[in-house]
């Protein structure tokens, strides 16, 4: 999805933040993926944003997207690199915002298998060979969760008030809720759905496939200088449909032609004629700027074989919830159509038959899925409310004061 | 869309059928393009079933879709080199079928910049120095019309008794009862719309970039040796998702895997996971056996440009449908999110508005786009009877006897 919001960040904002790392695996145990193979050393860059308590019965993950990363809020120090842009959740993380940083203690780890940072087959082999390529193993959401657990250990926090995230975060939030029940206390699953249907696995075939189209990406051997820009860009376009809804693009661009009065009729395939096409065009370019072709193969596959039923309950989406101990808020919107409504229903099915305590909500918008990542005054008050009783029930229950 | 749909002729069928040649513009005038352009001289490879009656009277023009080809019914003599597969429609066009032709003399040409015979950009250009390619002009919907036009005048018709098309053969039937009014005296547009969507342009756009990011393409300039096949491969990908319906997908794949019993965890590219990955793969590759790169990125262009009430109507879709004389009959499918029934209703009410005599259907059909080329009783019913109906109507008009 549109990770990055175009704006600033406004007064309420976290400020400058600094993109930290976190490094294990690398003297004692490896990390030991599903697959079953053995990964070492594991780097995860991430940020936190406000206090943790000394009681440590504040802090939130958020888990973030597909290709987002560990920048959820703030911005990076101009003077020192930074871009100077907002995190790509500016809207809904900082001081007074729903997930308010002056109440909770925020974190955001970069996935592993991500190039944002995190170990992933854009890294240096530990042997010093040169970067992974293909040789990095095939990583999943649970790995990802695996991995996180190490970092929310090292951060020293016993339990997390809450698990957040949309599309492929609200996944790894699912699989938070079934792998560690006991450390989880509330969890907040957005746009997301409990395994991929075959219409998703065709979207993110086609986008790997337009990769491995490309000559430059010579079997996941390449250089800056020669990287697989064209296919990526394709893929990425591929996306960006999925991430809009007809309607959101009918608003947005409709037939409205780009820089000209009338059709080119001239067959110059380097001028868009339409503005939705010169707007798919700009989104694969940036996309190339900042992604790695073998990490955008790596983690759609991650999201393709995720499978919570199969993988927590035994085939049973409501064994897999049984397994759960979170109280749940699950929002999807009306939208969506890449995962639509019907796959969050289906999710709050298995958690009502599991007697999970769940909340749903359908949120009327016409944006698609990027919907989640968009201003909404409703997905605000949802989350900030369910963030704020579930602190006040889980004080309660710890015999704090509320 | 799948135009050869699997099977084999059966008893009801036209039987061996030639595919011919028709040119014109070979020595008068050359066929004015909209852009402007001239282009002499012009070939439509079509073919024909049944008999033209005394009257001419009986006459039905089928339009097919973006890759499809003028072979609607019958087979190709074995004997002669025929693949021995019957024809895109073979279920709709025949004796005894919908589109009887024990009753009907059934017309199809093969679209002007299409490959399969007619003149595109994959034919020899008329001065000796080789391919179109990238040399050939643009055309419109508007221009295979009137290369079809042509066509309906060589073989003797004066009025054609209906015209029938789906996807973009519904959009050359929308502009023949538009450009050709005195022509058409019944019209079916089905699972079309009058002008593409923001998220249909995306969609071709997305796919024309795979073809023209494969190095091979080379600006159009590729022999059949060299030709960008990983790309068009990939753009047919893109339009076998839209083909396809949500719960279709669901139906004939949903997460089965193919040739394996679990994930494959060892991240081989060349081994899909999935069968919906599988079907992807083995579509773009057959694709590519058949159809022509440069063509498709003239054919789905013409189809992006296409704009009824801005090409008829001076922006008014009501006021371009006032230009038709034709009785249509218009039928959607329920899960096509190609050109969802909101864009065939759209239509409707500018029928209406314009006071053409119009039914209208929307089918309930889980099959997406494709529904319109597969065995539908309903639809095979209502094609049926209003062809029936439309010649009982024009012979009692016509003074003739029913």
């Amino acid at each position: 999805m549109s990770e990055y919001i175009d704006g600033f960040a406004d007064a309420n904002t976290v400020g400058i933040v600094e993109k930290q790392s976190f490094t294990f695996a690398n003297s004692g145990e490896p990390l030991l993926l599903e697959s079953g193979q053995l990964l070492a050393p594991v780097t995860l860059a991430f940020e936190t944003y406000g206090r943790l308590t000394p009681a440590r019965d504040n802090a939130i993950l958020i888990c973030h997207a597909l290709t987002g990363d560990a920048h959820v809020a703030g911005y990076h120090d101009p003077a020192k690199g930074g871009s100077g842009k907002p995190g790509w959740w500016e809207l809904m993380v900082g001081p007074g915002k729903p997930i308010d940083t002056d109440r909770y203690f925020v974190i955001c780890s970069n996935a592993l298998g991500s190039c944002m940072g995190s170990t992933g087959p854009a890294s240096e082999k530990p042997d010093g060979s040169g970067l992974y390529g293909l040789d990095f193993p095939v990583v999943t959401i649970g790995d990802m969760v695996k991995a996180q657990r190490e970092l929310i250990g090292h951060l020293g926090i016993p339990r997390l008030l809450a698990v957040v995230g949309g599309s492929m975060g609200g996944m790894q939030v699912l699989d938070w809720s079934c792998r560690y029940p006991e450390m989880v206390y509330a969890a907040i699953p957005l746009a997301t759905t409990a395994r991929h249907s075959a219409l998703n696995i065709a979207f993110h075939e086609v986008a790997r496939q337009a990769i491995m189209a490309d000559p430059n990406w010579n079997r996941g051997r390449y250089t800056d200088s020669s990287k697989p820009g064209t296919g990526l860009a394709v893929a990425r376009m591929v996306g960006h449909i999925t991430y809009l809804s007809d309607e959101a693009m009918r608003r947005k661009f409709g037939r409205r032609l780009q820089d000209r009065d009338a059709f080119s009729f001239d067959f110059d395939l380097d001028l868009p004629d339409f503005q939705v096409e010169s707007y798919l065009r700009y989104q694969g370019r940036k996309f190339v700027e900042r992604f790695d072709a073998n990490s955008f193969l790596y983690i759609t596959k991650a999201a393709d074989y995720f499978d919570l039923a199969a993988q927590h309950g035994q085939g049973s989406l409501a064994g897999a919830m049984s397994q759960a101990q979170a109280r749940f808020l699950v929002i999807s919107f009306s939208s969506d159509w890449l995962y639509p409504t019907y796959r969050s229903r289906e999710l709050v099915q298995a958690m009502k038959k599991a007697g999970r305590d769940v909340s749903f909500m359908e949120i009327d918008a016409d944006f698609g899925h990027d919907a989640f990542l968009l201003q909404n005054e409703r997905l605000s008050a949802l989350i900030a409310n369910f963030l704020d009783h579930s602190q006040a029930k889980l004080r309660m229950e710890a015999g704090h004061a509320v």
